[in-house]
């Protein structure tokens, strides 16, 4: 079968030599509906950040049932589903709590199709258990499988704080890309916070106000942190999701965020914070979680399905996987490409 | 001053013999620019639930401060505010997380304004404590005042469920009236749960489809429950919200409620229910909630400043609250009565 | 190999013509160390709530590994642990988040080894899937056996209100029986709760002191709300745990439940109750939890591993089944029976 | 009336010219029973973190209510109390959550008794309102004065992390002093955590040992990491309580802390992190809160008046105020020092 392989640093090639896999025990196999390109597989493919393997990329992954292992329950032939991404030792607390990925082995071992194992850029997947799967039901694969990680990932940061964003508190969104687009979705559908967004295009900036921020700031303007404290007043913001994670956005965050409130970075821009006493605000939680849950996908499956959040996504062939990347590359893909078998 | 007095049973009488009083201590006088009239006046007047004292309806207030005693810090003359109805010891614990609704001391004392100790339907409010204060800003306070109960109750109820209420899940509300119907908007406002409404009367069942319900279901049809778990599936409602509370509502609930979900009772419907092992799903919390805390007021008017929830209201004046209650006794309020000095 | 099976009405016997099975797929072959005797066999026994099926007893499972499918990853052969007794779908929400107990398919199914399904009174025990195992490491599987039901009922009925048990608070435990008296050392060792007891003898009384309760009220006191409510003064009882749940325990504990707290019936004592508004305090949560979840059994292990717990056992043979299920119905097991082949 | 004063940089003074105080609106006067001596006293002595204002010293503060306010009510004279210590506005939301430690005018005014306000070290202290007392009962003022702050700050950044402190979890306490051997106690009484302590003393690491903790190891061995690591095995410790705050404590925590944990910094220690993406395990809540609230100085008194929490004082007469911080500046003050009017 067709796969997208990576074979090292800068070398990904589209073969035609891969085996149609065949599931024993728990494992299911998966017949690919689609598979989403996200900006993480150029860390891999352009900077290395997983070495030594040659694999099929592809981490967020939707299907139809082709094949179960014998010991499989509770699925047919047929049934669409997402392919969930960090794949645990599935016996640790975390990972019986859903949460693999926080798996206690995870620095032991490789973590995920298309993070090491192989993935889903292909015609067939196989998925090492069916705890791995969530049922779309009536949703597309094809349009569903960037649920996977674009919608998992902000959900699961805001579900952290779903108890601090309250009807009568602000939430800062740094970043209205491919993630923090979604997270605006999922604030108005999940909480009554109030929604102030940052970018630095007014193209964004107006974006984000037809997802439901009631504010929306440029963060290039060098006063951005006081026009933010002239909405909020002196409470400042329960919460602030950076998405974009670069020095100056984690020192936005530390600027406005509140007493006892969630400084949050989500983004992978490499930022670098100075912490100490008087950095932040008393009791505030700085974190970088990462990923989300099964069962948090499950969540994020319901509110795909109540159409409360959207992905705009552009199709491409299996075969233009290479080209596809040198557009995420340059920029030049809007919303989420997703690989079609 | 003009105020709407209690005398005993079926004894209202709109008199104008009361002194203006004179704030001390940390005492707040507003002047009232609004009175809600709420069904459980009814219970007051007509079933004599509080008897032996003679005093002041109304028990949902908002209005302007007047006069503030020397001790009251923080706020200023004119200033538009909520007037938080339990009034509680404001010592003990529940009372210091702002929960007086539940104040340990709830059954020594006459617990609030309009409740046995003097309330808003007259032209000044005495408030025993500027603690029990929650500011509107730019807020009306005629529109305002029912937020205090038709509001925050619902509110109160909905945020014990909360964490359950998760974008995969099903929520039944029963009963789309005074406190249902705000129910309804904040249920929209603040979770991503899938509402189905119940209620007896096709106009309330679009109501409710008008106000965020995915599905509206006529409690009378005999398969009330089979078409709910039709809906839901085997996994039942995580939460069910009873704003009838008769006997037959509650047993609609006890049959569609999910294991270790929620069935919470707020209507006043006098229902029974004979609870024993086999009568609810494993690991149900039957509960019936009481009003809700000052900071959900605060919260309330949150979703309130965005226009996420609303009240319909009908203005009337002081002198007509005799009227007014015959109106409510028979049934021709539509929305909510506001008396205004 | 030999089996304590379960016949029909009154018809337990104890046979050797078992065939030994073998694992395929994730299932796992546990060679049996202990197997406890709890009184919810005998309602199957003698009352026959499960009919029409023939099946091994024993839900509270210990053991060592003894064979494996070949689907099963992170456990080798000899591996100590307890088997988790709820046996759910495993693909549900609950079960995704280790709560078979309230697995959305449990009405639909028979619901775990020992309760219609083969259990664990036999030489070797067939579990369906290694999810449901958790490691004991150092601790001995005669003794941990009863950790699965005895410990794990109890531990999770206190979880549900572990935010209410807090150091000024007062909790009331009714029954010092083989759940109750686990559950004061669970209160004991993690949370800082007054404890008051109930029981109706002087030893049981003396018994719940020695395991941590501040107080020992005996419940059939015509006065015993009262003495209770004479601790606790007006703000009653947070949490009350019966762990006996006839009619006369539960009505206690809607006499000395606090305002919004938690009134939780854990014994099958087949009590009723009259739920009205006027019956219970508002807020209060009523409920009849199942079980626990397979990670608090991880923690009841680590509270077992710190000996901050601990069940008295009294060891028999296997093949003496009949007659400890007869000393067990006579009163004649003083802490849990193991049943060690 | 004597009272210890701060006139400036390293000037305190035992004086006899200040007025006794008379209560008005909702003040209360309190009759000292002690004061704490606190290490952060010398932040403002020696270094002037507090400038530009005389005041009395002592935020640590028991006594006797000696008069009151006509506002005042529920109080009587010679209860006695604790007077907590953050005075915030009293009317945000924090305040109106009892968390006055987070209110949000914390920046704009001077927030306390002995930090800017005449605080305890006196013969009487005038307190702004009756909500920052606490009821003691039959505890001892002398002995209680230091449950204000030595206690209910660690008892307020255990709370934070409740629920992640399960029994079959880790929790490293680092630095066991005056604060850090408080929380030992805590957890001890209300967590079922195994506890690991850090110190760099033989003496300090036997006194962990025998207030609880079931490891003790030295910070100062190079492989301090390890050794915690080989305790906790590949799970790591899911929450780290860092009672000193020097860069090689928090250094320290960020390595042995458990994905998803928290690492909370309460010591003033004056240390630097430098937080990026791979400083830390993903999901890790980095914080570092501030005092605690009312409510939490309500249960810390509910843990001592069981006997659960025990600090060892060293009585003072008012008048060696001087003397005291000089041996509390030379490490001569070996439990909490309490001055006595």
């Amino acid at each position: 079968m067709k796969a997208v392989r990576f074979f090292g640093l800068k070398d990904v090639r589209v073969v035609n030599d891969q085996e149609k896999p065949v599931p024993t025990g728990d494992e299911v196999l998966l017949k690919i509906g689609g598979a989403g390109v996200c900006h993480s597989d150029l860390h891999i493919i352009d900077e290395g950040t997983v070495s030594g393997v040659v694999f099929t990329l592809g981490h967020e992954n939707a299907g139809w049932i082709e094949a179960m292992g014998p010991a499989v329950k509770g699925y047919k032939k047929g049934d669409a589903v997402l392919v969930y991404g960090p794949w645990g030792c599935g016996h640790c607390k975390p990972c019986q709590l859903s949460s693999e990925n926080y798996c206690d082995h995870q620095s032991e071992m490789a973590f995920g199709g298309g993070l090491g194992l192989n993935g889903g850029m292909a015609e067939y997947l196989l998925v090492p258990s069916s705890r791995l799967l969530v049922p779309i039901y009536d949703l597309d694969p094809v349009i569903a499988a960037p649920l996977t990680d674009a919608a998992l990932t902000p959900y699961s940061a805001i579900k952290r704080s779903l108890h601090k964003l309250m009807s009568d508190e602000f939430v800062v969104v740094i970043g209205v890309g491919g993630l923090g687009h979604v997270a605006l979705q999922i604030l108005r559908a999940m909480t009554g916070a109030t929604v102030i967004a940052c970018d630095i295009t007014p193209d964004r900036l107006e974006f984000a106000r037809s997802l439901g921020a009631a504010y929306a700031i440029n963060s290039k303007d060098s006063d951005a942190a006081e026009q933010i404290k002239k909405i909020t007043g002196i409470k400042k913001a329960k919460v602030v999701l950076d998405f974009v994670g670069a020095t100056s956005t984690i020192e936005l965050g530390a600027k406005v965020v509140s007493l006892n409130g969630d400084l949050t970075i989500i983004g992978l821009g490499g930022g670098k914070f100075s912490y100490n006493m008087m950095g932040l605000p008393f009791g505030v939680n700085m974190s970088n979680p990462y990923w989300g849950s099964r069962t948090e996908l499950m969540e994020v499956v319901g509110l795909a399905r109540q159409k409360k959040i959207h992905i705009e996504i552009e199709k491409y062939p299996l075969d233009q996987a290479v080209e596809v990347y040198d557009k995420l590359r340059n920029g030049k893909i809007k919303g989420r490409a997703v690989l079609i078998p």
